[in-house]
């Protein structure tokens, strides 16, 4: 089998690397010596984190995925332009093909599949969503005989970086954004972590192969955790909450909820002590109840973990030709992001005057919302109240009617903040 | 096909009532009805906790597995004895098997897998390991392009179970031991779950598949839980460290190490976080770091998720004739136990005499062993200092030639007590 592979850098070099220094395990394993026999790369003359000299190299993608020797086309590259017209190339050529990319997937992937199983070959894309961790074999082949009732990650690490430093440290967002910049977590232009459009992307995978709909990207509402203070933090941590970046999917009276936002869960649940850059899926199935899955989301290795073990399922012949491991996909509504019911944190800042609080809670009161606890720490130089209230279990509709409510009282001096919080149990 | 199910009580009677339950979910991604055919029960008059209207029941197990219009077997009776023959016929009457048997797996997997092969028939046991986690699937497709450098795991439910109250209640063994056989959790003779014996079937299941060797269930040294006091908790607890009982298989230098032992871990471990009944394996693997896999361990329903995501395998083709899914098994001898190399934590009594300390590390560091942490407690009623000693890393055989020295001692007033600790990092 020869193997072509377009791109040769992190996640492409990962994957010779781990190829190399892994020889003898993956033969015992698969029976075969795997070539990465041509290669694509930007610029030939550029150096490369891995040894190239058994790969025929060109600076032309397509000669790869057209290329009547190659196999298996391995897409490393991104994006979803180039990349795109390769792997659709690629596939029409007959040849399976394994990508690390979910934003490709997320928005292109339900007419990529289409053709792949017209054409019979694999599209895989297990280094799609959270690095290294074998997610969506565990979705497709270890939890199929459940009814899937959440599933709720921590699958961005750049965002968990940014969180877990802010709470342990005590930093504040922009001071910690900078830090994972320049250790190289983070993009220049960070928008695609901090706001949440990376853990979307791969949200509408984990979501198509959870519960066996064709991808939605579009209905994943997204909230990025730039708005995330330091006040926010502590209020959490004082409450018994840890505040982590999680994309949700859950179907509730037959409609899909897609979520991507900061979220208040307990500090005794596991997720909550996945700190970090680390990536971990919390599924819970009707029958297997519970369970998590953790490790490294990104990083040349571990990625490249996920794009060879998608390698060793075609050649063992160990992978199924369905989408998204189901014969036949159905289709599910997407639920009107104002129906969806959560626990919520708001955090107010009020004149302190007397009365405050009363009007407040009488305010959520008229609007069905109840106060589960509430904290109202000392009056600051302003004469101002800060307080942090957490509700019982209403529709977002309701506390947004509320809130938008309590924001128009002259007491009220700044915007109030609102966080889901979700107990995952 | 036609599946024949030995054994209706509750992981027969999980898997029927998961297939009921599921049927519309597990049809949408198999394409095929699954319908349980012919099944074999001790007594048929006997209740049952599942629906049996269209089931062929018998008393006569061997029946089923001789009855040629049954396709697959699930053999859930447990047990070494009749459940050997019944998957030994069943395989010559070229039938796939799947189980949730892991003595049977651990003591005998070497020839019924053999035979298997032979037969061109699958012999499959998800269900054997960690209850619903789908952690042998992990290793064979998830992590096949690592070399796994460590697989440590909470793999008996009961005794975590007891370990979790003791820490978190202050209650001791005996105690906690009463309450989980009262819940159900422990069996009338416990020996099995807390002096290590299921652990170790486990752990030698998950070893063969990590490392890619035949079974070697006799090599694996095993420590039962009954030993730890409640001091040696409290002591841990001050330590920064949570008892847990693991099993841990190594490659060190060639050699395979396969312990199940109380060990003493990081509290900032997320093992150190698994609770209660939880199960949960970490993996380390050379490319993509560290990974955990967390859930039920047992339960009927729990243990049915993973038992009938064998027989989708199955459906589906999408499962390997390999052993272990390794296309060819190596020799690993194992390790001489006096040789691991571990930290360990020490727990002595010694009158209060001066000098007492000073002459335990003396010896101590004749055996070249340092002393990283100690705590002493306040003296108590007889006079008597309480103290605990983290060590450096040391052979095994070392520490024990310092321990039986400073045994000997006239200050000594009780049995040392040593147990492994392991950072995992």
């Amino acid at each position: 089998m020869n193997i072509g592979i377009l791109g040769l850098g992190t996640v492409g070099g990962g994957v010779v690397n781990v190829l190399n220094n892994n020889k003898s395990e993956i033969f015992a394993r698969t029976g075969e010596q795997i070539n990465i026999t041509h290669g694509a790369v930007k610029s030939i003359s550029e150096p490369r984190i891995c040894e190239d000299g058994n790969i025929n190299i060109t600076e032309d993608a397509f000669s790869v995925a057209n290329n009547p020797d190659v196999d298996v086309v391995l897409e490393l590259i991104g994006g979803t332009t180039i990349a795109k017209d390769l792997v659709i190339t690629a596939i029409n050529n007959n040849k399976h093909v394994i990508t690390a990319n979910k934003a490709l997937i997320a928005t292109h992937g339900n007419e990529l599949l289409t053709l792949a199983k017209q054409k019979n070959v694999h599209l895989l894309f297990e280094a799609a969503v959270a690095g290294g961790i074998p997610i969506l074999k565990s979705l497709e082949q270890g939890l199929s005989a459940n009814k899937i009732e959440l599933v709720a990650g921590i699958i961005n690490g750049t965002g968990n970086f940014i969180l877990t430093e802010m709470r342990d440290k005590g930093r504040d967002f922009t001071d910690v954004l900078k830090e994972a910049q320049a250790l190289g977590y983070a993009e220049a232009d960070p928008t695609f972590d901090v706001e949440g459009i990376d853990a979307a992307h791969k949200l509408a995978i984990l979501a198509s192969i959870a519960y066996g709909c064709e991808l939605q990207m579009d209905k994943v509402s997204t909230e990025g955790i730039s708005d995330i203070s330091g006040e926010d933090v502590s209020f959490a941590t004082e409450l018994n909450y840890s505040i982590k970046h999680l994309g949700i999917a859950k179907k509730v009276n037959g409609e899909l909820q897609m979520r991507v936002h900061p979220t208040l869960i307990p500090k005794t649940q596991l997720l909550a002590n996945v700190d970090g850059v680390m990536n971990a899926v919390l599924v819970k199935g009707n029958a297997v109840g519970p369970t998590l899955y953790y490790g490294a989301g990104a990083g040349a290795e571990a990625t490249a973990s996920a794009v060879i073990a998608d390698l060793v399922d075609i050649i063992k012949g160990t992978v199924s030709h369905d989408v998204f491991g189901w014969k036949q996909l159905i289709e599910i509504p997407s639920c009107n992001p104002g129906n969806v019911e959560s626990v919520f944190y708001l955090r107010l800042l009020a004149a302190d005057k007397p009365g405050v609080l009363a009007d407040i809670t009488a305010i959520l009161a008229k609007h069905n919302i109840s106060v589960e606890s509430v904290i109202q720490k000392q009056i600051d130089q302003q004469n101002n109240a800060h307080i942090a209230i957490i509700t019982n279990s209403v529709k977002t509709a309701d506390l947004q009617a509320a809130t938008t409510e309590i924001q128009t009282h002259e007491f009220i001096q700044d915007t109030i903040k609102i966080i889901h919080v979700e107990n995952l149990d």
